[in-house]
């Protein structure tokens, strides 16, 4: 472990870990104040989580979860790149190696790198959020440190071991109303079936994620778009048959519930292609011919084209995410896979890349788009004026590293002033880290709050409006936002 | 109207409209303090409103406006678009339709649907403009809501029949010094004529805005060059022939006391075209050839070179606008034409775009130029630099959706430490919303008060430096930005 | 001079200059309590000054500086630019002319125009640093103006010619543990041999700098890479005999105590050219043939990578500052050379960028890199993710414009959520402005106090975990950063 810092970490003297009940309230005391009225107002709201990756089996199954390395740190990246960054690695954290090969497989030694690390999370979301995992889920009051790890590791074990810490009796503890899943286009839903006979097919929703299919250049390309068709129940030959597996697929999602599609393309370009070019790319490819990167980007444009189209057809809210260079190190992809931490953000251009989607779309009242973005510079500039004007867009929370305190205030504060509060989705909390959600939708909530609360006191706002939008936000909005849409 | 939040909006509960007289200010009771002292020795200076788009006919002719909905709504993007955002359409708004096909007529069907949906401007600068104009100056204590549209309606109505509110009777009741209007190089200036021979001639001024020839790829480009010879009386049959109109037309807006010209390109840049370039791609155009979407940005370019010279030769100050996507909806933009609220800004280079300029008469110094951005992320990396080194540069304030409380106060925090506060312009408004012109000064001082007591509190300036500075910001920065060059 | 503003300046009335103790701390009472009690347990901490651009011969033959004008104005560009974008030129500020042309002389001439100008260094660093200087340096309770100029000027005087105010006397006095200077390829160090003869070999060490002979585009780089093989005692006659010289002057550097190389590149580009083009193109160069910006470009890219090679060998921390473009104004440059305020920054992309060099060293235990921006726009979206994954990977304190109290406050809101404060640099001066280095030092320590403070303030984080974060970022961090590689 290369962690050598000059001064041993002393955060260890300080004990007790208890949460204190203004955490991430602002500062100032007449803020404060103001903000401690408006969060009492929307901190027992339900939560409504419209885009989650924690997996359809982990609810369908019911299986408790393992054990705490396996529950806090080996699934969440954010957690263990902040490792990584220091000297550690993936082996060493228990993360699995595509090959097999050997990695650390005793939880507790895991657990004690990461509490013997916490003073490297100073600052971050994830310390703000495994603070209150720990209180609030795990009612624990160490701070994690080499010498509390232990004692740690075995109270968490015993309260996973608890069948009240089953993922289905969670739903109710977390006062999740309704929580969605992340699935592959080619998934059978098989567990949303099985959810659906237990009683939850209202409650675990699935969402359309077609990126396997649409982007060309990603691993697998082929052997998703065969899947696709198994899915389906349809030979794909040619591009007509992809869209017909991709409609057929997309009306078995609505029957089992799904509100939304979610595309993580690496561009925003929406730019159909011209006359039967897609048709023509889409046989070569399928042929087995080489695509250059340039034509998968060119299809890939095309068809977020085509699924604003299905979108106005079917009524499944379109999410897009784009501006992420994923597996940015080949060599981790190669030994790991996806979703280790090594995907990098970049400059991605919105104006021009959705005005052929919104020229088309835009102004379409059976459309609704929620647009997210991780480079913050969009906001004044590109996304808050298209959500300003498009009655189909509605800007989405901040996604991944600035789904955080600093980044949720600049995000009200660059957002605000052009889109309004009412042209947002409300909180999207988007993680695979299950025991988080509530944390995650408790701090939203918090910065909320203190933004509200200096508007009030600026005298930009009443306090009974403040009151109201914070409720709006927290949860009428993301309900209404991802509504069926034969219930809005 | 497709407005449907799952919660009736309380506010109505709040009825009584005030303006507190600490709006907009800090919130830390030390520093609001100060801003107060500071705010105190600004608000009664006059408006130098030196970039203004109420149109010339609108003075010269003085007459009475319409209606409140006439007045307030239907001409301005910010109230329209955040209605259209939530799912009206702009004829029932009332803004006319190219085609003449119906729109709402009724002013007073407008108007409430404008107050009933007064909360999705929460948040919004033009929630603080509107509020300060219903107080301020219709006098008016009522919270905009369904309920109270009618008694607001009516009050305004009756307030804009009054001929104290003519349009030049404005002018002093709002304190204003001196305005600018926005006119084509090809306008006549018969306006403004008319408003010298009644003594206006030296506080109404026109503005030189040749956009409409210097971009060939604007829908009339032919039909405005013919404008623009007949008013210069040249027969243009050449490039020489062009600028030669183009230095009539300026010299002419020179003698109506035009202060500054206005460009407001796609692009910043600034590269001259190579030899004859120019000439041949400029007879080529007049020929009615077709033009490529490169080559009209080239000519543009080479165009903002050559009105640098003229205002090196003529002394008009140059204000460059760039970054906007015009007309981003091809639909909405036949259907009702230019400035409807469906402009998206995009990210713009200024660095090495304004490079051939800045190097040619950047220190020259005859040569004044003001720059505006809407993409905020420029302040520290390439405005406030080049602002900071080049004499004849000052950095605008800010222009369109970041005229706001937090785009301000923004401003000031990202280019003061590299600009100062002495290589800006000082406040300029630009809107054609009339009667929000004392609210957007007002907010401006505000804000700038505020920053500056924070500055007086973290010991960085004295408080006597912050009073000089924020009369310089308000009022004799703007003066000196846009001073005759005579009178510098 | 053409600064004719509409007012007077004022503050000359407020004659006594004084440093608050609590300058820029925050404003809210109760976080400047705490920042205090940070700042309280940082601010003697010894400085080190890893990255500055004093020159050695500065130290080696420790000559009392010329005059407070030579001292504090002629060679600190950032005071220049500002007296330069208001209307002065560079000779009336004695900077030398290239061709030997006359410029201004008089040291007190220069310093009156500085001091009557004082105003237009509002709200900038360089006010802030000044003033630090004026005080604690030079013992000086005026503040600057017209009528205070004569006696500042006798009295820095008198300080300068004082052989306690030596060069190398100073460093005890700045309380400077270690100082870098900045040193070209092709150095002799032989002003660092007689450092090491005087005892200060530990404290005054150099840096690589080989920018003149990576980048092909820079004036004179045939002489460059010449000087490099005299240097090295190598003839170089190809791409290997380059390569070869420039690892023999990196073991030159490591044995006169260098612990950095620094890179500033144009772009952050490190792809490694294909195949053997890099021989061919560097043997077309040196044969003085004609190379391309783009060929250019491609081969300093190349340079990058082989500098991270050369830096897992030899143990060179790598530091790279891209994203200025030099001597924006050719005039300016034809007429003073490098450095004298006319370089202006602009977007830099690191996220691909960087990728090919991080696929290949970013995991190595072997290798450091640091990385600087100026383009604050990456902090969240590219730099702050990198640095929290990439082992090899720190990122450097706020550079040039954005080493300010906004600049480094903006920096710890938007990368500590996402790098954490342990994959930084802590503070980095950077300047060849000697007497500013403990202003600046300290003026960063009250900026991490304010920011740590708000995080205790907001239970984000433990008081005692606030001042040993603290301690690190000023003192422990850059140490370790910068540490020789068998001391680690």
């Amino acid at each position: 472990m290369a962690v050598k810092l000059a001064t041993p970490q002393t955060s260890a003297t300080r004990q007790k870990l208890e949460l204190h009940p203004d955490r991430a309230l602002p500062v100032d005391p007449d803020q404060r104040a103001i903000a401690r009225t408006i969060y009492a107002q929307t901190k027992d709201l339900p939560l409504i989580c419209m885009h989650g990756h924690v997996e359809a089996e982990v609810f369908a199954t019911d299986q408790p979860f393992a054990d705490p390395a396996q529950l806090l740190i080996v699934p969440d990246h954010y957690v263990t790149r902040m490792l990584v960054s220091q000297g550690m690695t993936l082996p060493e954290l228990g993360v699995p190696r595509l090959d097999g090969g050997p990695v650390e497989t005793d939880p507790r030694t895991i657990w004690r790198a990461f509490c013997t690390n916490w003073k490297l999370y100073r600052g971050t979301p994830s310390r703000y959020w495994l603070e209150h995992e720990l209180v609030e889920v795990f009612g624990v009051d160490l701070v994690p440190s080499a010498e509390t790890a232990d004692a740690l590791y075995d109270r968490i074990a015993s309260v996973v071991a608890d069948p009240d810490f089953r993922p289905l009796a969670l739903l109710d503890r977390f006062n999740i109303e309704v929580i969605s899943t992340t699935d592959a286009a080619s998934s059978d839903l098989s567990h949303h079936r099985s959810l659906a006979e237990q009683g939850y097919g209202e409650r675990v929703l699935p969402t359309f994620r077609p990126d396997a299919v649409a982007c060309m250049d990603r691993a697998g390309w082929r052997r998703s778009v065969d899947a696709l068709g198994v899915a389906a129940g349809i030979e794909i030959g040619d591009f007509a048959g992809f869209l017909e597996a991709l409609r057929s697929r997309r009306r078995a999602f609505v029957a089992a519930g799904a509100r939304a599609s979610d595309h993580g393309h690496d561009l925003a370009d929406t730019t159909p292609m011209d006359g039967h070019a897609a048709e023509r790319l889409f046989a070569r490819a399928l042929a087995g011919e080489q695509v250059s990167l340039e034509e998968a980007r060119a299809f890939a444009a095309h068809m977020l084209f085509e699924f604003a189209g299905m979108s106005v057809e079917d009524g499944l809210v379109m999410q897009l995410h784009p501006g992420v260079l994923r597996n940015h190190h080949d060599g981790m992809f190669a030994q790991h896979g996806l979703d280790k931490g090594f995907d990098i953000p970049h400059a991605v251009e919105y104006t021009r890349a959705l005005r052929p989607l919104l020229q088309a779309y835009g102004t379409d009242p059976r459309f609704r788009m929620i647009l997210f973005t991780i480079d913050e510079t969009v906001y004044t500039r590109e996304l808050a004026p298209m959500a300003g004007v498009y009655p189909a867009v509605k800007l989405g929370a901040p996604w991944w590293f600035i789904d955080s305190p600093e980044g949720m205030r600049r995000f009200r504060e660059t957002a605000t002033e052009t889109a309004g509060f009412y042209n947002t989705s409300g909180f999207v909390d988007d993680t695979r880290a299950y025991a988080s959600i509530p944390a995650r939708h408790d701090l939203f909530r918090r910065i909320d709050a203190g933004f509200l609360a200096r508007l009030v006191l600026e005298h930009r706002l009443g306090e009974d409006e403040a009151v109201e939008t914070a409720q709006d936000l927290a949860y009428h909005l993301p309900k209404a936002a991802y509504a069926r849409r034969d219930q809005i």
